[in-house]
C-alpha cells in the first residue's frame, strides 16, 4: 500500500486512507460530487498478480493522464485502491467496498478471525486503525463508479473483443457443509461398521458437480475446500468439512439450485448416518449495473475505434458493492486462456493500454463533461 | 517417558535408554537372555490414552509383581517402552522396534521431517540423543517378546472373552495418490472446461470404499488424509493428494487390491484428464506369531481360569517388527465399544487386571521356568 501511495502522488492525486485501509487517490474537480475508478489490490491465495491490482493501475493511469492532460475536471475524480475484496485472509469479501457503503455488521470487526485467530479488528489495530471508526469509510459524494478488470475467462479471447462492458454480475451463493460421522482406527474399524465423514463428503462433491453439469452453463458450482479430522492415513474420519460455492445470472435459477444442493447434502448425510450442518456462506444477489455508465463506456470504445461486446460478470466485484451508492459499471480486459485465480494469469500489454485508453475517455465523459 | 523412568525404578528395575531414545526397565535374570514386554508409549493425532501406553503400564505391572514375588528370573525380563510406533510426528512408524531390528534405513533420520520440517536426526540431538549412534539399538539378546495390547476392535466385547491371544497380524499396505488437474476462478471457470482435482479424489475415495466393501470382512481400505490446493471456496482445485491404506490377513489378497487400487486410480484420472503419481506408503506383510509364544499365552489364561480366543490384529504393532528377532506373539484386552484411535476409546480396569494376570503368568512361564 505504501507503493500505491507513492504512486498516487507521483501523478499528481492527493491520497487519503479510508477507516477500513483502502487507499484513494483524488484530483479535485470544481464539484465535489466523485467519479471513481479502480479495484481491490489483494489477491486469492496462489493467485495471480492481475486480479484485481491490474484495476487499480489501469485507474490510475486514467485518472494521472486525465490531471497531466485535461486539467482540472468538472467533477471530482478519485482512484480506489481497496484493501480487501477476496477473502484471502478473513473470510470478509468486498471488505473495502462495504465499509464505503455502510454494509459491515456491527459484529464482523471482532468476530472475524484469520486462520491464526487473529480477528480483524485486533488486525486494524496493529495498522494503526481504529476498528471503532469504522463507519466513517461511508461514503455518500458518489456520482458513479467504474471497475476496470481482467475478464476471467475466455469470452474476449475467443471473440476477439478488446473490451468487455458488463452490464450484470451473477449471483453467488456458498454453503458451508459440515459432517460428522464416526472416526476410528483404519484396521480395526470394519467396512460395514463404518460411519465415514469423508466418504460422504465425497458423495456430495460429486453431487454437486453432477448437479451443475445437469443444468448446463452458464450454471457454475464448486467444492474448493475440504478438511477432514482427525486426518491421519490410519484413521477413518469422524468429521469433514467442505465449501459449495454456486453462481448463476438469474436469482430464481439460485434459489432452486440452493434447494437441490440442501437436499443432496441431507440425502447423502441420510443415507450414511451422518450427522450434518449446513450454514449459509457468501450470499451475494445476481445485479445489473447502470444502463447511463454502460453506455458511456460503450460510447469510448467507439471513439476509440476498440471492438467491445456487452457482457456478464461470472465473479463478484466491488462494483456491485459501490452500484448501491451509485450508478456503477464494468470494464473488462482479456484475460489469457480465460485464467484466473492462479498464478500464470495474464493480461497482455496492448489490451491493458487499450483498456486504459477506453477508462479514460469514459471517464472524460463522466467528469469533464456535463451529464446528459 | 521422565515418568516411565521414575515408574521403573520404583518397581525395583534398572532403566535404560536405548540409542533412539526407547526407555527399558531390567530385571537381570541368571542368563542374559532376554524375555521383554511392553508397548509403546505414543498415540495417533487425537487418540487416546490406551494405545499403546496401556501395554508399557501391564508390562511394568507384571514384571514389577514378579520381581516382588517370585524374585530373580532365570532369564532377564524387560519392559520396552517404544518411543515411537504410530507416526504421529514423523512418517517412520515402528521406529522404536525397527532400531531393535535393524531395520531403519541409513537415509531415514535426515530424510524424515515432521510438519514444520524438523528431521527425526534434529529432532534426536534436541533430546540429547546422537543419530550416529543409531545402530547400538541394535539387540541380539532377545529370547521372547510379549505385547499387551487393547484389542482397537469389537471382537472380545462381543463375545465376551477378557483375552485375545493374538497369532498373526494382517499385512498393511499403503498408496500415497497425488492428482493434478487445472486450477482457476469458481465463477469464470465452465463446467465443461473443468479438470477438478477434487472431484478426481473424491471419485477415488468412493471407489476405494466400494472395493473394500466389495471383497467383504476382513478387508479394510481408507481414504483418510486428503488435502487440495489452492483450497479457496471460489477456487477449483488444481492439486489434490490423498492416502489409501489397504489390509487383509493373506498376502495374495493384498496384492490384488493393490493392482484393483491402482487400476481404480489410473482410470479416474485418464477419465478426467489429471495428472497423476501412485507412490508406495506402508508396506508391512502379513505375519503369524510364533506358535510356542500363543501356547504360553492360552496356558497362562487357562491357569487363570479367564476365557480367551485366538484371533489376528486388524492392525500394525511392534510385536511383528521385534518377531523378527525373536519367537514373539500379543495379547488383546478388550476395548469398549470397539473403539480405538479416538478420544474416548477404553479398556475397563477389571478387563486390565485380568490382562495383568495372564500377562504375569505368561512372563512367569517363558523366564522362569526351563523352556519345554
Amino acid at each position: 500500500m505504501a507503493e500505491v501511495e507513492r504512486w498516487f502522488v507521483d501523478i499528481g492525486l492527493e491520497v487519503r486512507v479510508d477507516a477500513v485501509g483502502s487507499r484513494v487517490g483524488r484530483l479535485a474537480g470544481e464539484r465535489p460530487e466523485v467519479v471513481m475508478s479502480g479495484s481491490h489490490v489483494d489477491s486469492v491465495s496462489s493467485g495471480g498478480a492481475y486480479d484485481g491490482a491490474l484495476g487499480v493501475i489501469m485507474a490510475g493511469c486514467a485518472v494521472g493522464w486525465l490531471a497531466a492532460t485535461r486539467g482540472r475536471p468538472l467533477r471530482t475524480l478519485e482512484v480506489f485502491a481497496n484493501c480487501e475484496e477476496e477473502s484471502s485472509r478473513f473470510a470478509c469479501n468486498f471488505w473495502g467496498s462495504r465499509a464505503m457503503a455502510g454494509l459491515i455488521e456491527p459484529e464482523e470487526p471482532e468476530g472475524l478471525a484469520d486462520g491464526e485467530g487473529v480477528s480483524i479488528a485486533d488486525a486494524m489495530r496493529i495498522c494503526g486503525l481504529d476498528p471503532a471508526g469504522l463507519a466513517d469509510a461511508r461514503r455518500t459524494d458518489l456520482a458513479a463508479y467504474v471497475e476496470p478488470h481482467i475478464e476471467q475467462g475466455p469470452v474476449l479471447e475467443e471473440t476477439g473483443d478488446l473490451i468487455g462492458v458488463v452490464d450484470r454480475v451473477v449471483g453467488v451463493r456458498g454453503l458451508r457443509v459440515s459432517l460428522t460421522g464416526v472416526g476410528g482406527h483404519a484396521g480395526t474399524l470394519a467396512m460395514a461398521a463404518r460411519r465415514d465423514a469423508l466418504a460422504g463428503a465425497a458423495e456430495i462433491v460429486l453431487g454437486v458437480e453432477r448437479l451443475a453439469r445437469g443444468r448446463g452453463a452458464p450454471t457454475v458450482a464448486t467444492v474448493g475446500q475440504i478438511e477432514v479430522r482427525p486426518g491421519g492415513f490410519n484413521q477413518v474420519s469422524g468429521l469433514a468439512r467442505l465449501t459449495i460455492d454456486f453462481r448463476h445470472p438469474e436469482e430464481e435459477v439460485l434459489a432452486e439450485l440452493d434447494g437441490e444442493l440442501r437436499g443432496l447434502v441431507a440425502s447423502v448425510a441420510a443415507a450414511r448416518v451422518l450427522e450434518v450442518e449446513v450454514s449459509q456462506g457468501t450470499m451475494q444477489a445476481a445485479i445489473r449495473f447502470d444502463g447511463r455508465v454502460c453506455t458511456a463506456i460503450e460510447q469510448a470504445c467507439r471513439d476509440a475505434g476498440v471492438a467491445w461486446r456487452r457482457m456478464p460478470s461470472l465473479a463478484g466485484h466491488d462494483a456491485q458493492v459501490i452500484g448501491r451508492l451509485c450508478p456503477a459499471a464494468m470494464l473488462f480486459v482479456p484475460s489469457k486462456g480465460g485464467v484466473s485465480h492462479r498464478p500464470d494469469e495474464e493480461t497482455q500489454l496492448p489490451h491493458i493500454v487499450s483498456g486504459i485508453e477506453v477508462l479514460a475517455r469514459t471517464l472524460f465523459r463522466l467528469a469533464y463533461q456535463p451529464l446528459p
